[in-house]
């Protein structure tokens, strides 16, 4: 299909554990499978250094060669993510100290600290050498450094760790003093006296809330410090892009900080088929990052061929929806892990494109329909992107850290982000995912739910967009924390009482279950139930009351409050409607953004619109995804891309459907 | 309300953790709010010894002053529970080390050892410094020590500990021989050859039931010993009461030890409003064990204000009924923790009086309600206490430690007997819970149900106790085990044997599930379900069976069984029956003791007759804690006391009503 | 009953930790309850050597001779399980390591290494001294060394363990290049470039499955040389049986290895009443072992007793049908833990005979009956053995740690061997249970559901067995991995591909769930429900099809094969049909092999019929252990053997009831 050039249907490769006569026949059976890109290199680093200072890079030659001259793209990866055996057994000093304080394993890989220099030079050595040698050849279409930075560990104990941390704190607290007051150490006696003094978080404890987040803040930052150092070697000698592979369902580390140099994003995505939307909301975060097509670095090949029963596509369809999904939102790469199953090892008999023996497995039979939809869309894939939305939603790892703290209950970041997203998936609004240090410019509302730190920076740049006409929606549990894990010393939320004249007075704490429900009048949407959480909230200048709590200690306070500000508004959410409400209400706000051409009622069914560079709607890509099928309804007249036929006003999507509109 | 006098309404004040300017305006709100009593310096020491051996008591003269100036009693706490960073960090061998082997964390509170002699030492001569220093303020009323022992650890590895505890066993047994012996070290090669090779138990293994018991006791002590230093020092220097706040949820360390040499009882309640009835089961083993007022030093203020919904007081009359349930049942103080919430550390954002800006919480306004009715009552409140009543229920740290084990599986002790005590409870039957070691005396019925241990000195005082005409309701599960956690050499139920001519023969285990259900019959009751446990008793003596096996293997056994002894007698339940039978049974035995002027049939409220010195019922504390209201019947004419106004023959409470009856 | 000789009804006795004065009233009451063999010297060590070197035998001398006087029957123990509190404490460096590398606490028993070479050491001369000493006592008819082998531990870290392994890999593997390879250790850079280096696995990591694999085989082979040297030193000294007595529902350790070569295996059986039915499974794989009778040598001896209320006969019926079973089977013995209940330690309270003061529990009056019984049987018993069966079923220990490594998630070894079992035991088909290294022939056909692992010698063995004409039934979940726990380097199912001609080739995993069903056209059984797990097989030789999926992504590929081989055929199952339908087809298969005399339709009823030394079926016991009752049905005249009367054609079983018929 390609020549080097996207969209890629990819496969992690890994010729160094099999016998040379099999790279030949491996490759040629990726011809047939249409496989256009592999990934190679990730845990070679003993085959390219068997031992410290002797190389042979010769093989990688060979089998770089080959698979250029059979027209297949590569991704040099950098093996840092498995260290050989002779480098952890001759300086253990490397490998991370877990949390029971032992030293890691050495028979797993992703054992090493990040902080660890030794490593680090290790790893910058290799990596320069790699670049040296192979970046000449075309076919590398680019490079990922290392692999699921944080999946196995996302703390270590060693003494660089330590005394790293300490000096990051120094650095970012310069005094002792300073920390302190920020941390408010004053309780229990807690303030330090040297910076050598502090702790790392101890998992037998309940951490001060300021030093555990700061250790959070602490190792991501290690992370992407780790990376980084390959990253400048890489741009030293070549020219093609750099990335990483992330793992979302773990997002330990901050994506942002670790991708901030790279060229564009890429994740690992093992999410069951029963979820396929969570797919769309990795999407949806990816695509605005870079503003660059992102990749599916790894994702399970097939519907059948694993011994774990989970994570698995048994609808063989599934398959060829997954892959569609990737590219209607914005992917130009779909890359299977892996391409033929490893016989051995902590991941033997993982789901696979041919299975150890070389055979295919079943899912060729998607792979092949997938490509043949792919050739006849093409261009039209790299020719448009997807429409600009009006609606974007905060994405904050700060946020993450606050609630993994615990510090309210019942909360977890991940589940109820995702949740307030689905209510714009679920109905079709377009809609972003952006980060906090994001720009907001360009969007009409920005919606910023579970946010418990807003910064000056944020509020700063968030002012600047309303001033201009923007809708800021905040809350619910926004604005309550400092960026050190603390309330605020003077009250909520925090800077933006003093911008907005707003101010949460009282909290109705609400009980996990049913016994004391606690309702708000909102409108003509009438009584609405409160979930999770509520508060008051004061207005101190002028501005409007959108609903009041009907009752409970609270009652005849304020739940929702909009306050006209420059151009634009911002709403405070005292607490969370129940969705079935909230739904109503954000398609009120965000809802004339939907495409006017192609309409569907059904939650499955995504629409994703496609523009030229002069922004006009030229496609439109529909994936039926939760396995239900439904009706889709066309206001112009428009052909099936793959058939060309003409297609009726109403259309009636099957199971996991995916139909390219034109 | 005050003048340094009881009732209070207490709160937890830490001025030391907030700029100096906030302390005026902080007491200028506690007068607003009623607050008339304030605990300090509770986490204070790196304030008043800000390094070792420099010290700054000037603040809390001011403080102090200010507070007794505006008329504001102060108990004041030794801040042992959190030790300075200068000490922790300078002597890190009086850090507790946790069963992990790792010592404590330093970010934590209560990461000290109560048996290191370092840290006793520091603790002495702040404590002496403290008691010099301020004793002679005429607001101070009280002095906690430390702060609840045991909540965050209780056992230690160090090295201290494991000395002290074999020096320990050392002063109890004398030789090893008879501690081999009275452990019962035979089998399994157990027995020690030295003192110095005992181990501490290991949370790893199944550990040597005596062993475990013993360090139970150990630690117990450790705590009650260090306590017991601050407690010699300060009646040198301070004639007002002494005390400590115990934690009755964890109830892992012996209170009746704490307590020894303390004047009254405290006790931190956090208990779910949804379980009202568990705070009197707490005051109700209070107010007999010093026979002077009690104190709830810490509970929470509010039904709303901290982020995490548990343990939160969602219906605002709630507050008005746990308060009135503390002074009604012979309590003189309700304290709050804390005053202002904490904006930082691992307790910040817990419910408070005002919230970190200082503004009010919703819970003022039922403050302001009961003081109110306080001011209306306290007369009456000091001048009279709650009737002494007829029935007295067993409580025991051996009987809670020996469960811990797990010698019986599925009871858990605190479980088992709260269950027991609610049916006096439900049914209004007054009743003190009173300690094994406590005189029964002046009580005509005693409970000891789940009770492994009947030492002979407690048997002795039970002897007496039947001897004048008594009754002695035993079981089940009471009298199987030694004061070393081994069965009986002999036979069940040990000691009880002889005394009594009874005997323990035949145990019919009882499955979990229902598929193999055992009955008694029982009197007039019929047939009657079997709970947890069965065991036929032989009545060797004279003695009256009062109920048989009905079936299984024990078929035609004697399951209870009542021995004449002295003018009393003595009943042994071989079993526990359910519920709804014994609660018949019990009413029977001790129901003649209900108060005869207000009646209810309602479970959820609690009738407090309160006698003057003479003994004379002149007053009626009724208080609705089910959340479900109720009806009360009044066989005499009285009148509201807050309102003045006389009441009907028939009184409809509303859920969570108080009513003061005169 | 005996003259030194079976069937025997014991108990274990621990005459060490009781007063002297109760040795001869325990061996009165043993006589009384009719017990006729007790286990002796378990846990003495202390005892027969109080210091080191010191030695002291009279006592064991005067019990021993005080039994055999009283014709009781003895097994002695050595008392290598419970190291005597010298030893560890001036030797420390016995004891195991926990996986949490801190050393075991003292205070329990098997705290000791098997490994460690100077525990061996006086392991070896304890057991030398008492061979020497007492082996001339007629009275003894058995050894047992040591006690429940892995029970506690079947880890440990110690340095001797460490460098044991190396070297057993080493011995095993000869050279690195050889276990790299065949452990696969090129993915992740594992290789290992020193044996020494080669770590053990750890608790907090994924382990590599090789290394897991073999660390349990080597700690396997560790318990199993402990026990040989023991076993050696017996040998040279006494002429009676050795033995050694199992645990199996912790089956962690191969008892294929460790009973070797002792004579006939034991197990101690604490398994619920409920489940009487495991027992009997049990039975069926000792039985065929060693071809001689097993025995039980602990098992709860009552129905009552104990603290703790789990695995107790409530039903007093349960006992005699649980010693019926063991009887009627194949077993001699059954030996109940223990005589007297000990009174102190961590086993304080558990059932036994008589109570700890010597008065019997209800259990004696049931094991009267069981003696009369056998009384009246013992030469049909002596004379006659379980006629052998036409079918067998594979047990595996490699197949357990496969599965226990998590290889394919949802998957117990334990749980799916015994349910695939079951159908045979409901149905009532004759069966034996035989090691993988056992000779199959003189079966019909053999069953090897779950098993992984089919190296060359087993299939060596089942190519003659279906030469000669037998029926070898593979899978499901067979012959899919290694020996080193890897996939096959090649396809499934690995060597058998070629034999047969059959080749595995696509998995369809079945969720957990109901959300995916997977069906097979299964001959006249029609449309049957797969479980678990699914894969095609494709016939590359001849063969039948009898099964193929109808559904899902597999729809026509072959589900079920049949391969004629010899005089026999393999039939290979790529799924686990729904039991209903399976229980159908075994029944078709072996279902010929049923009693033809004694029949019954009711699950809870088993058959065991014997055969004298001629192989002439001249007895049946019945045993009902479902606790339903049920109708037998007799195709000729038969008589009770207890009351000699004449039975009907009918039978009509009693819950639990036993009937020996001849």
């Amino acid at each position: 299909m390609s020549n080097f050039k996207p969209p890629y249907i990819g496969a992690a490769f890994y010729p160094e554990v099999w016998d040379k006569s099999e790279t030949a026949k491996d490759i040629a059976r990726m011809n047939a499978a249409g496989i256009n890109m592999v990934r190679l290199g990730e845990y070679a680093w003993s085959y390219l250094e068997p031992k410290e200072g002797l190389y042979n890079f010769k093989w990688l030659h060979e089998v770089i060669a080959e698979l250029e001259n059979n027209k297949i793209a590569i991704t040099l990866c950098t093996p840092t993510a498995a260290p050989p055996e002779w480098l952890i057994a001759g300086y253990p000093e490397v490998l991370a100290v877990r949390e029971d304080k032992e030293q890691c394993n050495t028979d797993i890989k992703r054992s090493y600290c990040p902080n660890s220099p030794l490593y680090r030079a290790f790893s910058e050595k290799i990596t320069g050498l790699l670049v040296k040698e192979f970046s000449r050849y075309k076919a590398i279409v680019a490079w990922q450094i290392d692999n699921e930075f944080g999946s196995e560990f996302t703390s270590c104990r060693c003494t660089a760790c330590r005394t790293g941390f300490q000096k990051y704190l120094q650095k970012k607290y310069k005094t002792l003093k300073n920390l302190n007051a920020v941390w408010g150490m004053g309780r229990w006696n807690q303030s330090y006296n040297y910076f050598e003094r502090i702790p790392l978080p101890d998992k037998s404890s309940v951490n001060q809330p300021a030093l555990y987040y700061n250790y959070k803040e602490f190792i991501s930052l290690s992370f992407a410090g780790f990376a980084g150092i390959q990253e400048k070697i890489i741009r030293k000698g070549s020219s093609v892009s750099v990335t990483t592979n992330g793992m979302p369902s773990l997002h330990k580390i901050d994506y942002q900080e670790l991708f901030k140099n790279l060229d564009f994003p890429t994740l690992d995505l093992y999410i069951s088929e029963k979820y396929l939307w969570k797919y769309i909301y990795e999407f949806d975060w990816m695509r605005p990052f870079k503003n660059k097509p992102y990749w599916i670095m790894e994702t399970p090949s097939t519907w059948a061929g694993r011994l774990v029963p989970d994570r698995s596509f048994i609808n063989k369809s599934c398959l060829r929806a997954k892959m569609w999904l990737a590219y209607a939102l914005g992917g130009e790469t779909v890359s299977f892990w892996h391409w033929r199953a490893h016989w051995s090892g902590q991941e033997s008999e993982r789901i696979s494109v041919p299975r150890f023996c070389g055979e295919p497995t079943l899912a060729e039979k998607s792979l092949r329909v997938v490509i043949e939809e792919l050739n006849k869309t093409k261009e039209l894939l790299t020719k448009t992107k997807v429409k600009k939305p009006e609606s974007a939603l905060h994405l904050s790892y700060q946020a993450m850290w606050i609630f993994d703290y615990g510090v309210v209950a019942g909360i977890k970041y991940d589940d109820e982000l995702t949740q307030f997203y689905k209510v714009f998936l679920d109905q079709n609004i377009p809609r972003d995912i952006i980060f906090t240090e994001a720009d907001p410019s360009g969007y009409k509302t920005v919606f910023s739910p579970f946010l418990p730190v807003i910064n000056g920076v944020l509020l700063e740049k968030m002012k600047d967009f309303i001033l201009k006409g923007g809708t800021w929606i905040v809350g619910p549990l926004s604005g309550f924390r400092s960026a050190a894990n603390t309330a605020h010393n003077e009250s909520e939320p925090g800077l933006l009482e003093d911008l907005f004249k707003i101010q949460i007075r009282h909290r109705f704490l609400l009980t996990g279950d049913d016994s004391e429900p606690v309702y708000i009048n909102w409108g003509a949407m009438g009584k609405v139930r409160c979930r999770k959480f509520a508060v008051s909230i004061e207005l101190k200048g002028h501005g409007k009351v959108l609903a009041k709590y009907s009752d409970g200690p609270g009652a005849g306070m304020n739940a929702i409050v909009e306050v006209p500000f420059g151009k634009g508004k911002v709403v405070l959410l005292g607490t969370l409607p129940a969705y079935e409400k909230l739904k109503i209400w954000i398609n009120e706000i965000a809802g004339a953004d939907k495409c006017k051409i192609v309409k569907t009622g059904a939650e499955g069914i995504v629409i994703a619109e496609r523009v030229d560079a002069a922004g006009k709607s030229i496609a439109f890509i529909i994936v039926e995804h939760a396995g239900k099928g439904g009706l889709v309804t066309l206001t112009k007249s428009l052909k099936n891309a793959f058939t060309g036929k003409k297609l009726k006003k109403n259309l009636k999507l099957a199971p996991y459907d995916v139909i390219v509109l034109v």
